[in-house]
């Protein structure tokens, strides 16, 4: 139980409550949806958290239990507490993984992570899209094929406002003519970020084997490696470690 | 004149008027003493600004007439107000070159670009500063020996709190025992960020032919490039560039 | 004139004075049509040489009074001379730029200089490439829109086994459903090496504006910038540059 | 079984016979002191190889049945064969890992993995390094103190004429005044590179527990992912996965 990885999948739950179409394809929330199917890896413990919870379901507690934190957000991004956001922040450069999912390219946390503004393109005309794999070798995307498909997307374009990335491991296509870097890894402080682009309210896109292959992948990479920094959030004066004399 | 680049350094321009060891040795501001070397390029034209003007002198207007930020902060970054941050941080994505001395890495425009605490060990102990070219062919490398030294220095150290730069320019080696990346390159939207270790307020860095050297060529290399995009912080929904047809 | 930036196209010359088709594209070789363009260029000075002539037309004097070697070859990479080969990759390390284009992936020089197969998926069906601008602010994207397009062309598609960019600046979309890292920059010791996708032998590509515009932009950035390193192919034993004594 | 990573450990075994201070830190050579402490873990099983046995040990039979392959070279570089180079590098770009210690910096091998010289600054002078994390997120990091030190090393010094590593994650101090990139971690087609720094026949540096914990990360970190590609050296000819016309 100790060496299993801690999940909580974040959602801000409130598209699933106002609109029938996306109740019909989550009835639970999308959390839920995304907690299942990591649920069945024997190596991961799941909770979800939702944004009308008291702070967010995102206490100091809750994130210090969290190895991984996924998140999706659509419609509510501005009501998202700054002092949460700047906790979730800590704690990812202290060494949480954080995964970001679609629409939460605009959450304020991503925004922080980044440093731009994670502008985009967009189109919702349910177009296909196709997902090359561009870094093979790279643990999020292992036990995939060269690329995958998903049948009926939203569209998102390029220019992207990200910074260049670690690792760029996927680049989508799009019938109507533009590509996106649609998986890209960075790490920050002690932690790690993944923002994956699949993902929509009405389309049933995390029921797609391959995007939960993904997610699945990107939460064991994600997860804290054992090392020295406990706050990273300091400028120490320090002593010196070697002996030197100051010449004039 | 027009093709000229427009830079504009700022300078919290308070340790100046407080501590008279700093007067002595940058008896109009540390800003005027950049400003001074870089005017000698016939390629730039330099204005300042400070903390204390106005809108801390940076207007949209300056702004938009800036093409290279220079920014020395050290014992005020809280008083550098949120909208102020805002607006550099969004001229920089729309192709300002910014360029970060010294302690301004814990400024709030250099955290807010890089997403990180950027946090560090520092002494001050007057020890000697060697900084190695990582990457001899970089054009803020330009001119310079394969190392050189700064007599007396407040010491930097890692762990060093932000991204893995797009291009490491400089290690530095100290006396004490430490190492620290000194010069370190980012593009963010259309922009640029480099941010440079050397500087203090009452050592004599910014008279050093080769810290001069550096920052001019930063300058040169952060200026805008020409470019279709007019602001990037928008999410525009877009037509299809190609027609398709949806299949079930 | 000396400081001009010199250049120098090389065309392996072969499939222009066997093929009709492109003998009607290119009447004087690819070459010269590169060469035409660029010596529109105040800035720059251009020459040429070919596979045929001897030592390629690349001896050690020719490589010594070259800033930028651009490269396109095709079907005659084998040919190259392995020598010929060892003396273009010491003259980049030591501070020459190379823009290889389009079949040149395949080239002995590139795949040296890459450390990889450099292996595509190809096809030519004459179809639209559209080229994204995934890095706004880079100088080699200076003067473009968001995107440019190329109405016919051979498709180039991923995996390219190439390393990850120290900066990818353009995206290829192609109707066929493929996508590609068309435009890759990249520091090799104290030179640079530039990669662009587009380019035919019988596709006139060498006359769009756009291709022009990059094929430019890459020499300006390519070219080499002052600085210190002679010869990087030693390792030099050396004295302490600071006193030490050894403890036991 | 099935599940543990193959390590086979390369030495070229020659020092150790010709030197007897050699032969007194690794009296079995090398290659047996990093299979001893590699072997000590439940999850790898460790095979060597050097190169006086016929193909220099690594046939295509046992690169296949090797998952990382650890390099030690010294004093006979140029004797390796290179088509045993070739073949090598063909394992690694399909997935296999690579790690490559000290003086192998100038291994064939490495030098075409690299693409660059591999050239750096030397001395033997028996003093301290001190290396830094500078990636405390990494896995090869795990369980690392903010840094460790070795007593008395041979001092490698920048310049080192690598490509910009995927991931640096060590930097060294050493007491006569350089710095060093002594971790440094690359992608390479599905396979992964990293290059390790410490290091040396006589120092008995592989005795060292950080040392020691820094190649077994190692290790783990470069075993191959499972994935799609069996074989990356050929460019294929494709069909169109998506139907379209061409307009004149």
């Amino acid at each position: 139980m100790a060496d299993k990885i801690r999940v909580t999948v974040w959602n801000e739950f409130r598209h699933e409550k106002v609109h029938e179409a996306v109740a019909k394809v989550y009835p639970e929330g999308i959390h839920q949806q995304i907690a299942r199917f990591l649920s069945a890896n024997p190596d991961m413990t799941v909770r979800t958290a939702t944004l009308d919870e008291p702070e967010h379901g995102l206490t100091q507690d809750v994130l210090e239990a969290t190895d991984v934190l996924i998140w999706w957000g659509h419609m509510a991004h501005r009501e998202v507490k700054d002092e949460v956001v700047d906790r979730v922040q800590q704690r990812i450069l202290n060494g949480m993984g954080l995964i970001v999912l679609h629409s939460g390219h605009f959450s304020k946390i991503f925004r922080r992570m980044m440093g731009t503004n994670c502008s985009l393109k967009w189109r919702e005309a349910g177009e296909r899209e196709r997902l090359w794999v561009v870094d093979p070798g790279h643990p999020i995307a292992a036990g995939l094929g060269p690329y995958f498909e998903l049948p009926h997307t939203e569209m998102y374009g390029e220019f992207f406002d990200i910074p260049q990335p670690d690792a760029l491991i996927f680049i989508s296509w799009f019938q109507g003519g533009e590509v996106f870097r649609s998986g890209v890894a960075y790490h920050r402080g002690k932690g790690k970020v993944f923002y994956f682009r699949p993902g929509h309210e009405t389309f049933p896109i995390y029921y797609d084997p391959n995007v939960q292959k993904v997610i699945t992948n990107a939460v064991r990479w994600a997860a804290p490696v054992a090392g020295p920094y406990t706050d990273l959030s300091k400028a120490p004066n320090v002593e010196a470690i070697e002996k030197f004399t100051v010449e004039e």
